[in-house]
C-alpha cells in the first residue's frame, strides 16, 4: 500500500511521519482560488483538487493507495486569508488578527484504494485561535524576524503566521486541534482512516 | 539582566529560546511534593520551591536578574497526575485518560529583581485536553513508542504523554494554551513580564 501526502509543506510532511512509517511527498500545484466562499467547502475544494491531481498521476501504475490532500485558511470576520503576498501583506493580516479570534479551517481529502475498492472522503476542521494585543512594535518585529533558515516567519503561511513559532509568545489560546493550526488534523486523520 | 530558568526540561528550554536571546539554565532540585491538594496551587507551590531554590544561589552575585520556575502536573477527576514511576504506571495513566477530557496545570514563578525593587508573582494556567478513545492495541504501542533517542515518549512527562509528540494522533483537541501542556504558558509568561 502507497501512501501518497500530495502537498511540501515541511510541517505536513513533519506530522505524517507521525501516522506514517513510509510515505511519498508528491506536491500538488492545486487550484489557486475556489468559487466557494464558506471556509469549510473552500478548503475541502481546494484539498479534494491536490488529491485528484496526484490520483490521475499514480492510478495506473498503483494498485493500492492512500492519498491525503490538505488546504488551510483562516477566517476572519467573513474573510478568508490564505497566504501573504509579501511583507506588507502579512503585516496587514497580523494586524486584522491580533487581539480578538478567529477560525482556522483545513480541509482533507482522502482517497483511499484498496481491496475494499476505492473511496473518498473530504472534511474541515476547525480550530479557533486567539491572539493578545500585539503593539506596532512587536508586529514589525514579528514580520522581521527570520527563523533558523533566515526565512520570516509569515512566509508561506496562511493568516502570515506560525503558530509553532516565535509567534507563540502571542497566542492566548486555542479551542480544537493545534496540528489543525500547524498543518492538518492529524488525530480527525488517524480516526477517519481507522473507523469508517 | 540575567535570565535563569530554574528547570532543565528541554521542552521548557526551547520555550525559553522564544522568549530570551540568551539566558542560562540552573536546574532546581525543587520539592516532590506539596501539600496543597487542589492543581492550581499544587502546581504554583513547587514552581516557586524551584524559582526561589535557584534565587538563594544567585541573589549575592547578582545584581539584577530574571528567575522562571515552572511546574505541571494533570488533573483528572480529582486525582493529580504527575511523572509516571515506569511503564505500568505510565499505562495506568494513560488508560486513565484516554476517551475523555482532563485538565493540564502549569504552576510559574516570576521572580523579578532590577532596577525598581524584588517582585515576585506565581500564577498557574490551565488547559483542557480531549483525548480520542485508544484501544488497549493502541496503548501499549504507545507505552512501547521509542523516540528517536530511543527514550520512551511517556518518560519525564506529567500524565505519562507528550501532546507535541507521537500521542499527538491521539488528541482529538484541547482549550486554552497549547504550550502550558507542552512546558510552560509562553504568553501568559511574555505578557507578564511586559506589562505589569
Amino acid at each position: 500500500m502507497r501512501v501518497i501526502l500530495a502537498s511540501a509543506s515541511p510541517r505536513r510532511i513533519e506530522l505524517m511521519r507521525r501516522l506514517f512509517k513510509d510515505f511519498d511527498v508528491m506536491p500538488a500545484c492545486g487550484e489557486e482560488k475556489s468559487e466557494e466562499t464558506a471556509p469549510d467547502k473552500y478548503v475541502i475544494a481546494l484539498a479534494s483538487a491536490k488529491a485528484f491531481e496526484i490520483e490521475e498521476k499514480v492510478k495506473d501504475s498503483e494498485d493500492e493507495y492512500i492519498i491525503i490532500g490538505a488546504d488551510t485558511v483562516v477566517s476572519k470576520d467573513g474573510n478568508i486569508l490564505g497566504k501573504p503576498k509579501d511583507s506588507v501583506d502579512a503585516e496587514r493580516m497580523i494586524h486584522m488578527l491580533e487581539g480578538d479570534k478567529h477560525q482556522v479551517y483545513t480541509g482533507v481529502s482522502l482517497i483511499v484504494n484498496d481491496s475494499m475498492g476505492r473511496r473518498n472522503i473530504g472534511f474541515a476542521e476547525k480550530t479557533d485561535v486567539k491572539f493578545n494585543k500585539m503593539t506596532r512594535e512587536e508586529i514589525i518585529d514579528y514580520i522581521n524576524y527570520r527563523d533558523e533558515n533566515g526565512s520570516p516567519e509569515w512566509e508561506d503561511k496562511a493568516g502570515a503566521y506560525a503558530i509553532q513559532g516565535y509567534c507563540s509568545k502571542y497566542i492566548a489560546g486555542i479551542f480544537g486541534d493545534f496540528y489543525n493550526v500547524v498543518g492538518f488534523p492529524i488525530a480527525e486523520i488517524y480516526r477517519r482512516l481507522n473507523f469508517k
